[in-house]
């Protein structure tokens, strides 16, 4: 036993429900991204030892942080405490309901740095379905923001019982871009908008669309990217509770972008683009439609993440 | 002006709505098709010498050949015909009613041969239209046929307005399995029984199946193709108009079949295989459960037909 130990993992945000992808496609985006350090401590349970920011709760169930290395530490068997308990430190990079995978990457994080500090070797599956176990708490149950963050890339999740994830191709000039008004979402809320029902022909328009964009990944084909960045389930509805998103998307596709959407359930809007210089150009622009509109936002231009979650410290004191 | 320029064009069949991919995601079948022989004419008009078929209609306008070869004859220009007529030949290598294809390759097939008559060289997209105004007639307005009869391959649908259609990559391995028990289904009947909504989650769920299926012929993954076979909106509805279906079904997954689903509205039920011994070995499974119901079927294996229709005879008269 020891107090010197101490992972630290990082996970990246990045884009849920990307264009058609509702519930069903996620994507990395590099830089940006949560970390959380788990440390031995003395007293048995689990302890936040600092929540990210002073709106997280502090208690390990209310926390995604927490309820992650709960559920780490259920499937890896609670031996491996042996008696001590488990610190958690999480360092926000993110921005809190911001639609940019921001829970998702607190929980994937303490889920990879809590596996290496138990020395358990629990598989992506695993950490996955414990991150999922954390994400039902708080923004219902959907890996399109936890699986991309673990994984890396752009991830399609083809089911979720049994839960099944495919890592898709990624061509190497694709470019997003994502803007921040400012503006709070509640996953809840914008969620509670979506349609029961949906008919028949959108349905299948909607899957064509999820089809096409797999292929245009697949085919590097950016044209066709774009064209299969059309959502006719959430957009439509989520596009009103968003003051400025018309004009943002607007102006992102009028200065290159392929295509532009919400990001998970918003505020965040991205946009796709081909290449870096056209990427800039598309920030400029979408953060220029904001401030028309007396809006402030924060833009960034990143590539996919294809790593996904890691471990960036180890102490390597005794396990 | 010459009654002796003869032009024949072969269109294979196939199967449309592919697993999850109702409308939107079709596949030509190498080895059976029809063909259509179009040749002048002295009396003006369109005008079919054979039907192909006694059932099949003699009248121009109720023959998909037929309906077909007039919207390429408009789209190309009426001066072309310089006061001659077309007569058309059909030669049915597809069965009626079957669910493989057949309006559709015969429609594909004859706009091929007119086309190359008028000398119009219509590209693909405008062949699809025609042939679209066609299949309207008849079968309703999709393209999950046509277009893979077309253009070979595996094909996806994204959007019918505006046409956009997407060649998807085929794996080496993969063959394909039809059984046509003797049963015929009106596609309209078939069509009739679909649900007008869908729940969100099976709206999503299916659109998860259909990235899947992309996903899976991209990165060659047999496994992954056989999972995404899953259909939750017309399986479900269609499979009690289908007697035997879900007996053959099961019989080809137990047989090695990577997938089975409805090919079309049916009553063709089609599976995916990797290698010709396992597709052997499930066309037989699959004739047998027929059998042991005491339904007689044929049965099929093919490879994905991947150079779609083609001038199979041009006589090289006077144009």
């Amino acid at each position: 036993m020891s107090g010197e130990r101490r992972v630290t993992a990082f996970a990246p945000g990045g884009i849920g429900n990307v264009g058609p992808g509702l519930d069903i496609l996620g994507l990395a985006a590099a830089g940006l991204g949560d970390s959380v350090g788990a440390e031995w401590t003395r007293a048995p349970g689990l302890m936040i030892l600092d929540p990210g920011h002073p709106e997280l709760p502090r208690e390990p169930e209310r926390h995604t942080a927490g309820l992650a290395a709960a559920a780490v530490i259920e499937r890896a068997g609670i031996d491996r405490l042996g008696g001590r308990g488990i610190g958690l430190g999480v360092h926000k990079g993110l921005p809190l309901c911001g639609g940019q995978g921001g829970s998702a990457a607190s929980a994937v994080a303490a889920a990879v740095a809590v596996n290496r500090l138990l020395g358990a070797e629990l598989d992506a599956l695993s950490l996955i379905e414990a991150c999922l176990a954390a994400e039902e708490a708080v923004a219902g149950r959907h890996a399109d923001n936890i699986a991309p963050s673990l994984l890396g890339g752009i991830v399609l999740i083809r089911s979720m019982e049994p839960l099944d994830v495919v890592q898709l191709p990624v061509p190497d000039e694709l470019y997003v871009v994502l803007v921040r008004p400012e503006q709070r979402m509640r996953t809840a809320e914008a969620r509670s908008v979506l349609p029961g029902k949906i008919s028949r022909a959108t349905a299948l328009r909607q899957a064509a669309q999820v089809g096409a964009l797999v292929a245009a990944l697949a085919l590097a084909d950016y044209a066709l990217l774009g064209r299969a960045i059309d959502d006719r389930i959430a957009e439509p509805v989520r596009a009103p509770l968003l003051p400025g998103f018309a004009e943002a998307k607007r102006a992102a596709l009028a200065a290159g972008a392929l295509g532009s959407s919400i990001s998970g359930s918003g505020p965040t809007v991205f946009a796709l683009a081909r290449g870096s210089s056209v990427a800039e150009r598309v920030s400029t622009a979408m953060t220029a439609a904001y401030a028309g509109r007396g809006q402030r936002s924060e833009a960034r231009v990143a590539q996919v993440d294809r790593a996904g979650a890691r471990v960036v410290e180890d102490t390597g004191g005794a396990q």
